[in-house]
């Protein structure tokens, strides 16, 4: 394999800079050239792709967003988009592709390595909900952006004695409040994997105020609902001044952690190294430490999980 | 004086607890007995009041928030709560009160004084809205907060080619709008200060569309109005995809900057200065780099201004 | 079981006051009392202890250092310094303890086990040093500290054209050099791990210059050497003007990371399942994402490792 | 006018490219060519200049370092360099120059304008040791700087009754220091501009230390000496452990804070406007905040002095 080409597609995510670099600096050190492909699949159809050098990737390991750019592409779903994308690969004489994103990303790679074409899947995004990894790219980041966020909005809270509902993101996954309510001992933390035990929220909510407890905090992953709803409900039910912050998109963006640039530095590099093995329809993924690499076509139809022992500690430490 | 009493009232800012320490430092260093006052106005009503010692103020410098709490109090509004107040301070022997907070908490301290009871008012805020005071304790570190944020968003604005709108804090004042728009080079800034040329922003909007702009930042002040309307309104007048976040209470907390710290530390120490020196009813400030004082009832009657030139500003650089 | 203790001891690290919380809150989940010691073994021996409750670990999660208080001991080495401690602990009636700090303060618990007085340790210091554990508490944290200094020098680097040395701590471990540097894409990184082929070290320096390179970065872990000595000798061998920064102990300070926060809440509530599950002389600790405990003897006999994947991968990234 | 150049010369400080890119687009506004001049100085005289866009100075405003570059060049101190620079200038038809940086850098400027080539100073150096302004850019962002990592340190002086000293940048201005102690609520401030009574000193360590005090911070300017030999005098004279972080390079960079972009916005576009109203050998400053301007040769012989009110306040304070 002579010619790869990266790309970036879906969400974006801290750390896929560094995944790009990864890729980029790896095919060099093995003397394959390397192109980049801008905003996702919609630039691949166009043929928006330029040769990158060293310097391409230069000053860019620390920056959040992709310097790609990414795009939603709805041709690119059809058969005849797929081969445009073909076209234009075979055009510039690429014989193989990385392709970073998340579950929608890996479809168009599966489409394409199911076409000959052979891909390789990077995951990244900041939900942490692809399977086959125990963390993708920008989940480490994005948490940590968000407990930045409540430690903040905690020195309010302890000034005023109040209860703060916090949505956060994550999609259908629970993985970021998880993670966030146990680092920031969350009263409570709703996610989509577990049932929303209202009465047992309301109760924590109480026996904290009458410890003399100053605020409380309840984390809700956006695939439960709507963080404004939710905050409605608990004043009614509690009688206790309730505000509401919806993190938004701040949770996608910053410099990624250290975690998040070497995990994209190693599955960027990863995916190089399959694709001049002569692998096809992979993802890459990090599992007990350890660089692994998944079919495609499983990855995409295993659901995900979160960590029940951790959702257990999280209630225990609560009290 | 022998005896000095220091309380939070109000919204709580970063930086209120630098003033705190002032205050009790300050007096330790005239051999004056200070006293902390818990939950504002409320507090002192109820006798919520301790001695304070250097160790009560040690590894606060650096905290969001307000170590002696802070509460709306509706009783103190009233003549029978000020007196139950006034009732408590004999109580304890303390002769003069500093008072950190911002509008609504000065008009407690000019009741008081009205009643013999001397205070000193320290602008204690993020809004910036308190005239008398080029600055108020919080404004710093808020701002800095709102441009991280926003600095975040722009990495996810800029690979995905959107509009975002962003609604800060600032209850009437728009100067946490301005400066965190000219700071990040928003396209547009909207405060109540300022009409809201619709259409102007829109055109900016369309103009740097054509140009090739990856991304459009609006700031939009809390008292213009609902950030997620506006949203809306801009995505229906431009078909631009457009994005909304309410930055919400995390404006409010945080480890206060250097600039907040010395700031607090200033006014905390001049607000003992004057009592010492039997003033009664001024609120400290700071203008043009210089510590000044002026009458709580003159502040609380003249109307706060944003400075108009660096408004102008901001349009001609986000040309 | 029905009292446990708590200490931190040996050099703090970002984490210790999160898994301090977990064990008080973790023993009083289990309706078990909670002892905190101070100054770690020199409090032990001077019976410097008092009962937690839950408020005692409000608003420590995201604090740096340890409420605790941390303190190197050389009576507690002895025979007779360790008699001193049991003795203080039979007298306060408490069962077993959990001792969170380093490879030294193991010993310690070693020696207590021995003596027939159950201890678990869990694994808190920066450097990562620890077997039997991938990660201990605070490297997570440090590690981010370190890569935010280096990303702003990496700023000044690149206005003027320099070579930084960046010498950091890990006591005689590498880790934190190893990641930060492929975290930072220095061009070199220095580890007591790894022979230093200086030549090599010279020869990137100059090949990156030649291409136009604005600047180069070298992190140096101090168990190598000093900085100020290695910095000197790159500038004498290639003539590039060349800065060296010692980061020191902001290395050991900061709110600890989700990761950190995380970590050491799993592992402070496992240190006391396993108290009251009968056992002791063990250490806690994560390995492949899963919670697993170690005899102490073992780990203190066993040497630490780098990743030999991910020093490779540095090289070939930084071509 | 209708050409207009800018460079960025000596030390770079966050903040430079906010003044950068607000010298171009008010260029831009005011239909106005402008060019950017790399390197400083030196690529003046090599006639390394670029035309600027508004897409050039794209995503910078946030970003430390100066995307121009900065360098020192000795040839430019002579007239024939200068004689070579006006060539260059006269060649691309640029009739002002904005002239970003320190002293150095303005006498440089000076040079030109006696020639008859007019040039503005804009004051871009971390160390606030320009007269003829409040504040200097970069100052901000650096004060910050070192109040973020002193935080880190005090967690860890807190946690092992330590002393610490730490030596901060400014050349022979105290102002970093002075401030910073301030805002961090050091022991002692060591300044330049103050003499040093190295008794007072050691007593109020001894007196906190008998107080109970957990740790002591002394701030130390660079211009007073070295921080590495002052620890060991204060370890000597004490008797307490005492250790030494020289902060170094990480004070020069980092993403501007909003009060340096907002400074270098206001003070990068006034520049244009005194060039376009036919000045020449200005520096733009911020006074009372308020924008002014002063001839360079005035601020070249006045003396920096600091605030001795702010510093009798850190003595007061830090009882």
């Amino acid at each position: 394999m002579k010619k790869i080409g990266v790309l970036t597609s879906g969400g974006d995510a801290p750390g896929m800079n560094a995944a790009i670099r990864a890729v980029v600096r790896k095919c060099i050190y093995h003397n394959v050239e390397v192109y980049g492909i801008k905003n996702g699949y919609q630039g691949l159809i166009e043929g928006n792709i330029e040769k990158m050098e060293i310097g391409s990737v230069g000053d860019i390991i620390q920056r959040g967003g992709t310097k790609l750019y990414s795009a939603r592409c709805e041709e690119f779903k059809t058969d005849a988009g797929q081969n445009k994308g073909i076209e234009q690969l075979n055009k510039f004489g690429i014989e193989g592709l990385v392709v970073i994103g998340g579950d929608g990303s890996f479809r168009g790679a599966q489409k394409l390595t199911a076409k000959g074409y052979p891909c390789i899947g990077v995951p990244g995004t900041i939900d942490n909900d692809i399977p086959g990894t125990d963390f993708t790219i920008g989940f480490d980041t994005a948490l940590n952006t968000i407990i930045e966020a409540i430690d903040k909005i905690r020195d309010t809270a302890t000034s005023h004695e109040r209860t703060y509902v916090i949505e956060v993101m994550g999609r259908n996954a629970g993985d970021l409040a998880l993670w966030a309510g146990l680092a920031d001992g969350a009263e409570s933390i709703l996610i989509p994997e577990q049932p929303d035990d209202f009465q047992d929220v309301i109760e924590r909510l109480k026996r904290g105020h009458e410890r003399g407890k100053k605020h409380s905090i309840i984390i809700l992953a956006e695939g439960v609902g709507s963080g404004i709803d939710y905050g409605k409900k608990i004043q009614e039910a509690t009688d206790l001044e309730t505000r509401v912050t919806v993190l938004g998109h701040i949770q996608r963006g910053g410099s990624p952690t250290a975690n998040d640039r070497v995990l994209a530095s190693r599955l960027g590099a990863k995916a190089v190294d399959l694709l001049l093995a002569g692998k096809a329809g992979r993802m890459v993924g990090i599992e007990n430490n350890k660089l692994v690499d998944h079919d495609i076509d499983t990855i995409l139809t295993v659901e995900h999980t979160i960590d029940e022992e951790m959702y257990q500690l999280s209630k225990e430490l609560s009290i």
